[in-house]
């Protein structure tokens, strides 16, 4: 592969995959709307807002492959969804359009099912099921992909994420958790894979516990290493274990299905 | 019920449900971006942007129940379908929560799966496959309602219309096709409802030939009583049968899949 | 056939069908702890406590079909139930397989279920979900039932009735309705099917509204007649619709789910 | 439609339908192996071994539509069955590819599937279980039609054919049972479908008792109008009820399953 | 936990468990009809009838979870089963419920669902198919978990036991079996998970050869270690294999499905 | 066991098995059409045309098992197909039935599959779909196999093989390949257990990526060790990657779903 973009590639898993990935490519071409330090020598950097149509259009041409991390990542107020996750999914599916079609791997979310029990096993044929705004845009962006895929034959990897970070944190993300090497090497098998189709891929490590079912990805050979399990007995000593009628006890999407609408400035 | 809210009162099928849902409630209030003509005795005509977030608040208060046929109706330009579809959604939610969350029975489309194959049979869980933006916004409503739902008790009736006109008008239609007496019947039982909860309904008549099934909303009582077969001598024999690889051969949701991205003006 | 025994023929479903029934066979057989009146010319009355497991051998023998109502038929003390309906069960079945194994049509209940949503649609292997003591012992009931089918090949139609009466009473048995009509036609369908097996059958009428499939069982060719929505004006007219939060809006058994456990005396 | 062709054509099936069918063609070719009468003015009579492949090009060229009723239609010596059902049903395929591939509306029989309980009810999904060499071949012949579809486009109706006599001649027919009118109405719908595609069609009445659930073609709008269960009351009063244990009553291919494997005279 | 209450402790899973349990808890407090020898340091011993109320209420005050193995556990006549099984089920649900709702370890068993046969895979919702009146009393048990968890609230694990000994005996056991260590390590990850809910769990090791499906539980993180596996070799030199037609060879139950009903003495 | 058939003992697979499954019998009888070389001590060499019902009886006699490898075994012309395969296959039934019904380990082929595509997963019940008339022969075979279990109780593990190679050759074989070691488990699991049936098993190993699910015969205790994705660096490094488009990268049958009908001689 000779250009691979990665979108939010200042926030949290955009720095931890900037390292990860840079063997993927001759060159790493990095977007963030803030500042991502100074670049590699394989690395271009690009300042983009990704509610502009024009810059993003610019920044998708000559890439072969994109990670596509950047947006909102947390609940936030309508407008700055609207603006960041809704135009901007919309501006990276038409950009990609207009450059060839390279292949995507797109973070959505557990927030986009949020509302499911922990003690629910879900397939990837799950409705969806939203805990709020982020959550809805996760799925509009899911859908968008479905969309350009049906209609234009654009491939790409749905990962609905769990929660990573360099280990888990909490009892729910004994479920939830994925590490950065099984993220690293899930990009790897989306981008080698000789045809990858538009699949729904939960984001999610080797754990003990876990509540989705990836079988009907099988045919792309992943085979996540880690376990969040490693981790219980650390957690167990070392975190409160939540109230057993507690957002975080009793949904996949934990506190966020307290959370409430967040005002437009 | 005092006052019904119908938004969208001057399209194509707010015209006739004007007419028709008005034994529902003492007074019917109107709105619509464009013009509505005069005003009977009972009703209150409102133009509005749904766009407008106050506007969309004024609007709904008072109201204890809504008919949301308003928005963008047909596929359009991103920039249209954001103001219109999605923040006009986000505005009428917001709106309902703000004001006693009147039940809502909202408009989805069948361009929410228009890219399943007429030969296939759905339920109601069947994977969302929009046909274009207009399916993804209607996907995006969908989703805001059941989201709603989960997290503030709001109960809404998702209808997944087919085609609502006079009579059938093509071979297609011979299984879309939802008669103005039927989507009236379907009005009075989900404003009936002792409870309604949140349910996906496929708003089609009772066609000889049909796509979806409708038995996980039996509780409802509703029972349509046309049927589009009446019309297949006259469809037969007056309009041309589609090419077998056409898609208005080969989707649900027709033509609308050919159909390209509009762009911004 | 020769003799049709009926348990419980004083109850309410009893005594209807002490008439309806009366054409299947030669003599009835009729049974209850209570009076049961005068016997017409083709009736044998017995007084019987079906927890007295000679009384019952005595009072299926002779018999070449049983209709069995008996048992206590609402909520009830442990002891109670304990006696009629687990013990009664029992010796019913042990009765039967000492008697040549008359065929056997068994009164079942929706409280076997009553725990599931009014906006849920069940087939006949949804998992138990009872709503009181009196609900498990229907369960207890229907799996007697089928562990004698699979050990001994004893034939039972298992009814889970809806609410048997003359007509629906409230907005829930829009839903839950059977007709005095459809349950004797049902009666004629399981008497004189070649083969029978061990089905579950839910016994509800044609309603525009219901919560359960038996297409399972369109084998047997039982085609109920009678729709509760006939009635749903009137009970709209006459019966408070219930709050949407209350068990009789929420739940398929209805206030059963508030009920507490009845202490033993 | 310009010419049908009909094979089979003096079989049981076959002699009724060359009537019933003759609207929908100007030109009736019949073929059979053994001899068809005189032809009307309006047919083509073509004696035909479908084991001969020189003879099935032939009489399949200048065709627009096949009704494919020919070949061995019960039980047979694998011998005869291997010539005009396999050998036959390939010679049918082959000859169609070579003109034009005409619509072909297939006769499979419920003997693909004899080997299912009463009691059970099958979509069509289920996996095959024939009940003799005949069903084997049967099977044959849809998996044929499926991979002509699926390689070549070839359009096929399978019509798993219950039993299609003037009415239902015992207990098992009264669910398996077809009516003249109603295999004729299915030819209108499958010659007339704008795209046809390869569905299996249960080919039964609609009948009170019935195994077979046609959901999944409901898009093809065909209803069919007449009841076996209208005939109940005279097989009651006029046909022996099978034993509970035998295969009449047990299975849906009754008889058949007790059939041995024939010799090759 | 400070207290934890095991009944059946004199029986054979009850025994090992003693001892294997006994870091769960400050204080073991175990209870048996009959003698259960010395008490260690950190138990409690005491006689108790499960079919006498006011003793089970005594039972179990104080008690801050239960692992309850009481009862018959094996075929028996109806009226021990009446007593120990369905009594006592129904007296430490009541016990629980008047002190507190301590979190339930109930052994159900694989004679609920022993009419199976051994080469069907079964999830959690398969229905109950017991295998005679010790497998209805299992059932029982398992519906009066669920709806005590329905109406109050209660957390049980239901576990569905296998053959739980010290090794596999015979060629059944090498898909059933549990072994010691198994089994504690889910009593384990039953009373740590923050939310336990009301969970039908198959109580299996991790063998070469299995019926059931656990996928659904994955939530709790219990990974069996063990493998009956590992001891095929010894069974297959040691064991005579079973009959192709025995019920040890056909169905999930083995032999139970052949036991008769037991008389009452 | 005493004597063990191979059929097809001189084809790729059949060289292998040969030598692998020499130690499950006293003796093993070797047949083919062609030449199979010199006999080792225990071994009987028969020449057999399968398609000549006395010679496959006489091959068929003593045995107590037999592992059907015989036919032709990729897309040939319908006569050889039909003479091989179809013949082949009835012969070695009825040979089977004459001899004391040995239990038979069938090879059929993923080809009866092979127009699934690549991203779906498919469990045994997932309707055929062969991609040639190879693949309806298969088809065939596996149905006859499962008539004769249902008609006489012939056993036969039917093995639906993927890729049975010494190691992956392309990238299509990461998921369909099968270990010859693989293989050789699985045959001795066939033939140790108890009571077989006549299940469907996906003949692949524990590749990292597969399309099949086995879990319906995890009663068997086969657990594959071998997995391809061990050789996924070198196929990557050695093999070009399949266009997206084309068949080798689409669907389960790869380039056999191009294959023309091959005409007769």
């Amino acid at each position: 592969m000779h250009r691979l973009l990665i979108t939010g590639a200042a926030g949290g898993v955009g720095r931890v995959m900037r390292r990860r990935l840079a063997s993927l490519a001759d060159i790493l071409r990095l977007s963030d709307i803030t500042d991502m330090g100074d670049p590699a020598p394989n690395e271009e950097l690009v300042r983009c807002d990704l509610g502009d149509p024009a810059a993003v259009k610019a920044l998708v041409e000559g890439c072969d492959a994109i990670v596509h991390l950047g947006g909102i990542s947390g609940e936030a107020s309508f407008s700055k969804i609207l603006h960041a996750n809704l135009l901007g999914c919309y501006n990276l599916f038409e950009a990609a359009r207009a450059n060839g079609q390279p292949r995507i791997m797109l973070a959505s979310s557990l927030h986009a099912v949020g509302f499911y029990r922990q003690d629910e096993y879900l397939d990837a044929d799950a409705p969806l099921r939203p805990d709020g705004l982020y959550g809805v845009s996760k799925c509009f962006a899911e859908l968008m992909a479905r969309m350009y895929f049906d209609k234009f034959g654009q491939e790409t990897a749905i990962i609905r994420l769990g929660s990573c970070f360099e280990h888990p944190r909490d009892h729910r993300m004994l479920s939830s958790w994925i590490s950065y090497d099984d993220f690293a090497s899930l990009a790897d098998c989306v981008f080698k894979a000789p045809r990858l189709g538009c699949p729904l891929i939960w984001g999610v490590s080797n754990n003990d516990a876990c509540w989705w079912d990836n079988s009907h990805v099988n045919y792309l050979g992943w085979r996540p290493k880690d376990n969040a399990g490693d981790y219980r007995a650390r957690i167990d000593a070392t975190v409160l274990r939540p109230e057993p009628q507690s957002s975080a006890a009793l949904y996949q999407g934990g506190p966020f299905v307290d959370k409430p609408i967040y005002p437009d400035e």
